[in-house]
């Protein structure tokens, strides 16, 4: 029973792009949040909250934050944030005046899987209720004006944004790294000749790229990998200060 | 339909950590791995590599830096890797000399969306299956030495383990904060009166700690939050030297 519906749907993931004008309702918002709520937990702290933007002046400051148009026009916008301002408010209530663990990496790790896993199982069950999703990685474009924006303040960080709404589009399934190139046994071995060994995934991308219905173009996963090397560097460059100035990584 | 199966499995979360002496089947693995590989990646960069540590003497030593016997018992025992490495290789063999940007938090922090996000939705698809997990952040109770025990270059991080097989109890289902404290409109509110907003649900989890089948305890959140605070800070005191000895987040 492995190809059962939940495991059709994940393979059939698609980022979409284009929603419906349809707003989700309370229910669907509250099973989402439950979903993620029930996700698994470092150490059981918990160290993250969820942010719902129902304003359409902050979602659309927060799609010019994107760069990305289609941000304003998603059903329901979720900001998952690295969240350790909880832990310490309820360790300060309780009488406790040494919270500095909170400043760690190992803190911050913590923060990033409960932030990161609920999020996936956030869009696990909206695919299953036949929605859409989009990752929004580019809030960090400017993270100072996300966190003026939605009021952040010390021990918490906006990580990640989703997107949820009725797909408006069916795209193309996007071919990613065949399973020799991403999962190995027992040790790792770096790549040895990936011009090569992943000739036939690029023409497999390239091909995908030709193909898709709106932006085409001609690509390779390996063009790709070096166009990313050569991003200006000054593109969030302030990340590590930003990160620091909430208080994250001290040590 | 948002209670669909699916969605019910994922309500109803667990982790395992007991488990029967029986194996996934091949076809169950490929079929994990290929739901990894479907996950979304940030900006199409799929920084992430997953180990299967199929070597008992591997998983012995794992379960040792994680201080936990049943590491040893799990049917398979994923390590997900952040991996930047594979992506500075591809550029390199293509020409590309300067793959400094790999070191930015920026490239870190894609590597860590992309390990957790395929973290979660194998977990899902496991479940899915009827099998159990139990994530290991535990192994980075000692990163150094998951590093040299699964030979990891520059550019490459053990994040999570991840334990998956045929479970072999049926725990509790664990109480998590309710959705008024995770989830907020449009902006963030610091939590006001922690003591007594989460009375209630201290009184939940002391319920829960109290019933439960194996180590019942008396214990509270809040109470652990506290406890938390109070950790040796020795422990994982190492963790950001290590990340910067791989390369990662220098600027």
């Amino acid at each position: 029973m492995e190809q059962n519906a939940c495991i059709q749907t994940q393979l059939m993931h698609r980022t979409i792009r284009a929603f419906q004008d349809k707003a989700l309702s309370e229910k669907q918002i509250h099973t989402l949040l439950d979903v993620s709520r029930h996700s698994a937990s470092s150490t059981f702290n918990q160290a993250y909250s969820i942010l719902g933007i129902t304003d359409q002046d902050k979602k659309d400051a927060i799609a010019k934050i994107c760069n990305q148009d289609y941000v304003a026009t998603t059903a329901h916008l979720f900001i998952f944030l690295l969240d350790q301002n909880r832990n310490r408010r309820i360790a300060e209530a309780k009488g406790c005046t040494d919270t500095s663990i909170l400043h760690t990496t190992d803190k911050f790790f913590t923060a990033c899987s409960d932030a990161l896993i609920a999020a996936q199982n956030m869009t696990n069950a909206a695919e299953a209720m036949g929605l859409g999703c989009v990752y929004l990685g580019s809030i960090q474009n400017d993270a100072r004006a996300m966190i003026r924006l939605l009021n952040l303040p010390e021990l918490t960080f906006p990580f990640l944004g989703l997107g949820v709404g009725y797909p408006d589009q069916e795209p193309q399934l996007k071919p990613k790294l065949p399973r020799s190139v991403i999962y190995q046994e027992n040790n790792y071995m770096e790549i040895q000749n990936p011009v090569e060994q992943l000739a036939e995934y690029d023409s497999i991308v390239s091909e995908y790229y030709d193909l898709r219905d709106t932006n085409n173009r001609v690509d390779t996963f390996t063009n790709q990998t070096v166009a990313m090397m050569q991003r200006d560097p000054k593109k969030r460059a302030e990340l590590l200060e930003v990160l620091h100035e909430q208080g994250f990584m001290l040590r």
